[in-house]
């Protein structure tokens, strides 16, 4: 009689991603198929800034189909994804009175609010359904198929999170038309990572059609084919490897050189500050030229980086990183969060990728060299 | 080309349970087969009350075996479960600077530093390895094997958490002789819900041997075969419902009307204080009782858990379960942990049971007077 034991098991995990366009129109069903027990009364968290649109639309939905709600407004931007704000949110949450498998809870908004949302349904009664409607075009292709959540924490970014995916996320671009351009180009950084790293035909599109996408708030006939190969292309990724077991991950691609730049930039008032997805775009062009460094990429290739970043309306340099201590401090933190290997994701041509291990400070100050001659060519 | 996905995926979950005494004897190799890289510096969290009489013994190891360390101390007692005291802990994990993967962070303590620091491995940075080592009879038998973590939260226990079991739980009783006889009454309460639910012989040996194990801080023939027993029993029952997705659960025994209890008894200074194990234990002759009234058990197996609760020096009544309206209440908010349903487990014969979904409020008030007269005889 051996007092020693191991338990083995596996927790299944299943979630649906739907575009549904034109979601609150009161007599689309679309949104009722994931809502489980109408009489329940659902918990709406939705984002100031689509409130400020939005809000007579989503609440009139839920009253013309006899839905009880009762919402609660978040603040969106990088600087309210904290603590403080997790526990303002967990108290209404707390008050409302949350059955524990009842899908009641719903996060309208843009990433910091799904990701603040998903956190908390994470930690309540250790984990409640909920439900995702991204309203960015950031949170349509990337929020949206991940299960992560997250909030930033002693100036780290995501320091604190979880794996939690919803029940559903459901997509919706009529959201779009009222972003401000910056909401759109931050998204577009996403998309193009995905391209340049691991879809040719998705980055042909931003190539020829960026500047419209951009321009018309992502209303174009290849919108909805970017929507679909972007998030096609994260879900295969991201489906075998959902909870990060395997540190090669090519969607880290713009997320090597970027995290503590874009804290930074927040807290420092003498440079711009920079939006999630375009710390992402200029972490991809400086890892572009690496790749091209090491002779994985042509300088034609890299200079249509360069034009499409500019077609998407993208910022293509930022003060910091042309500071080597900040570049190398942010690597050396990505590598702890890699457990200790760069595991660096660059173009192997465009649309195609490989994995650097090898890369030293030294070669970062020509890095540096490079990026700095495609921006003042 | 639809915009429709489904994500299907599962996490594959493995941990171990192993008994290792005397673990802290500088050449016991047992703890370092789990801890990973050597070299690699480990953050201890240590209870304040285990550090009183072992610090120097587990410090001594560490030096000893050239693993370097840095510890931490947390008060354990239910009222430090809180927000408060994870927040001190992610704290010093930050400053620490743990990787991601590399097993460093081990939690050394009772039920409440063990839930503290499981939230924390699991927040941060999305989840990091630990390891548990419980040092009180309850974190053996009870904590060591579920994947749970929690905080109280709002007045009520464990109001947030995760499910997120530890690389290993690793159990030594030699640090039981330390314990206060209300520590090893407690463990004691969950060890006898475990007889009682669904062990015959484990209930035999309490009812034999009771006394002596609880006056002899566990130190008993017995004691290997109780642990044996206790946590097969768990493990069979968790093992495949890890997660709770079926909350018919019979391990809830003796959790249904002494959480509000429990909490409530700590915030009223006119009624005696109720440790964990003791709410469960008075639980569990309730629900005796409930049991015995519908005829699932007779009057002498419900007399021999009241004398067994007595030889565990276990509480067999406490004022607020005379109180039909904070039992009341009790209950419905555990219905609401149940998802609407009561899915009251009840002994059907010693060792085995069976779950109830109709008890009504007058019922209740039937089974206080039962409960009253087995108390008073």
């Amino acid at each position: 009689m051996k007092n020693n034991w191991k338990i083995n098991t596996s927790n299944p995990i299943t979630y649906s991603i739907s575009q549904i366009e034109n979601m609150f129109d009161v007599d689309n069903t679309g949104l009722i198929d994931y809502i489980g027990d109408l009489k329940q009364k659902k918990l709406l968290v939705i984002d100031v800034n689509v409130a400020t649109h939005y809000f007579t639309r989503i609440t009139q939905y839920f009253e013309a189909n006899n839905i009880p709600y009762q919402s609660v407004l978040l603040d969106g931007g990088e600087c309210n994804k904290s603590v403080e704000n997790l526990f303002i949110l967990l108290e209404k949450m707390e008050n409302f009175g949350l059955n524990r498998r009842d899908i009641s809870l719903i996060g309208i908004g843009g990433g910091v609010v799904l990701d603040l949302v998903g956190l908390a349904a994470s930690m309540y009664r250790r984990g409640i359904p909920y439900l995702r409607i991204p309203t960015t075009l950031l949170g349509i292709v990337d929020v949206s198929v991940a299960a992560k959540t997250g909030i930033n924490y002693m100036t780290r970014r995501n320091r604190l999170g979880s794996y939690y995916p919803p029940i559903a996320s459901l997509l919706d671009t009529t959201f779009l038309p009222t972003l401000k351009p910056i909401e759109i180009s931050s998204g577009l950084g996403e998309i193009i990572k995905i391209g340049v790293i691991a879809d040719l035909d998705l980055f042909n599109i931003l190539y020829n059609f960026g500047d419209i996408l951009y321009n018309n708030n992502f209303n174009h006939h290849t919108s909805h084919e970017v929507i679909h190969r972007a998030i096609s292309v994260m879900k295969n990724q991201l489906e075998h490897n959902l909870w990060e077991t395997d540190l090669k991950r090519s969607m880290d691609f713009g997320h090597s050189f970027s995290p503590i730049i874009e804290m930074r930039s927040l807290e420092t008032d003498d440079v711009p500050s920079l939006s999630h997805g375009h710390a992402v775009a200029i972490d991809i062009l400086f890892s572009c030229c690496l790749s091209y460094k090491r002779g994985y990429l042509t300088k034609e290739d890299l200079d249509k980086v360069y034009e499409t970043s500019k077609k998407l309306g993208l910022p293509t340099d930022h003060p910091m990183f042309y500071d080597i201590n900040i570049l190398w401090e942010s690597l050396s933190d990505t590598v702890k969060h890699r457990n200790g290997n760069q595991n660096l994701p660059i173009p192997n041509g465009l649309g195609s990728h490989i994995f650097l291990n090898d890369v030293t400070f030294d070669e970062v100050i020509t890095i540096i060299n490079i990026f700095k001659d495609i921006n003042e060519k």
